[in-house]
């Protein structure tokens, strides 16, 4: 990629996350890193440990999206089958990295099993991403980014990598009613319509003692959001307004 | 549908998931409800508020699950377009319900605005499904279940829906050990190969004092859940195993 991604994916594996016994935090997590590098998440998959699923994933959202991040199925057990899948889904053969190995060696020491040099096993012709600070890699085939399920590990790597996604950045603005949608719904519709380049969200509220109804306006373009929420305060009576962000 | 659903899937839609501005409480709860009702969560979507996008994965989840749950976008306002969405993924139109709109016109009374009854706007052939306590009626069309994305709105509604749902209960056993995965890996695997209907999962902890890995033996054999339970204790060093349950 020569240039920044402008939209992305995810795709969470982990029968854990679909049976309830774990919640998922990463997902939480990538979608405010990428909004904040100007990424736009378009879709997010959570899919069981299963190969040929995430096989046929990968391969779609890749082609349909900038870049696609991967969370799970990374480790040493027979439920860590991400890198198979990726592999499978790319055509290629899976390889013992060099440099993996090597690392796997000296931070593993005597305990070194073969079940742990598993996790130097990368599809052919990944990039290995790391640097002096986080020295376990990041692997990366084609447009996706393989990361760990656990959350701290995710959130200890992606900082070595979010310099690559870094977009312009989008604008938002925010306008707090105390207007029920049914009431909104028309003067929203004169917004949308009077400002296309300007995304538009109405949220509900059913227990916040100060507002019911939070709308949130965004763009790249600040002019144009600047310009939609004054057009959207003067539509509305002064007294529904509680607050304007 | 005349037997209760095997396996499930959910379609989650909302542009403020995928931009960060809310973290998603509705998957969390659904599966761990489904799981206690015995339905196999089988894949999660998150998307934004995109009719086109939403109506080509309803109609895929539809096909592949036997029952799929919505949440979000259903509302008056212009990026509530669930709705007109999944009636599109089944070439239906969309029509007014009658009870819905005497339902919407007792509620609101006098502050009733046109758009308050765009909530009664139904795909054609819809099933609404409510009951003494819970008034506010879910929608379901063909094998999909339409539910909002309000958290306390879902919590609400779900229960008056549940035992549609219910299934053969699974068993679930769990062995916490000091072990780490890569020692693991060698029994975990003859458990996996002996027992082939029992799924077990492994899943490390970083920092909790009491153990190192939890691994978890499901099915819905009763049986095979202890006599894989058994089998794995039996394989382990006894002083590597902090708890079994």
């Amino acid at each position: 990629m020569t240039s920044p991604p402008r939209n992305a994916a995810a795709l969470v594996i982990g029968n854990e996350l679909l049976s309830g016994k774990i919640v998922d935090a990463n997902i939480p997590y990538l979608a405010r890193e990428l909004r904040e590098l100007g990424v736009a998440l378009e879709r997010v998959l959570i899919v069981p440990d299963d190969v040929d699923v995430i096989a046929r994933d990968v391969r779609a959202l890749s082609e349909a999206h900038d870049v696609v991040f991967t969370t799970g199925g990374v480790g040493p057990t027979h439920d860590d089958v991400t890198i198979e899948a990726i592999a499978k889904a790319f055509g290629r053969a899976v390889v013992r990295a060099p440099e993996f190995e090597t690392l796997l060696r000296e931070l593993y020491g005597s305990r070194l099993t073969d079940a742990h040099l598993r996790m130097a096993d990368v599809p052919e012709g990944s990039e290995l991403v790391s640097n002096e600070q986080v020295r376990w890699p990041t692997i990366r085939i084609e447009n996706v980014y393989v990361f760990p399920g656990i959350p701290e590990i995710f959130r200890a790597k992606f900082p070595v990598l979010r310099d690559r996604f870094r977009q312009d950045p989008w604008h938002l603005r925010m306008v707090f009613t105390k207007l029920d949608e049914g009431f909104l719904k028309g003067p929203l519709d004169r917004i949308v319509a009077q400002f296309p380049t300007v995304q538009v969200g109405s949220y509900p509220r059913l227990s916040d003692p100060e507002y019911y109804v939070k709308i949130t306006l965004e763009a790249k373009d600040r002019v144009a959001v600047d310009d939609a929420t004054e057009a959207l305060v003067a539509s509305l009576p002064p007294e529904a307004i509680v607050r304007v962000a």
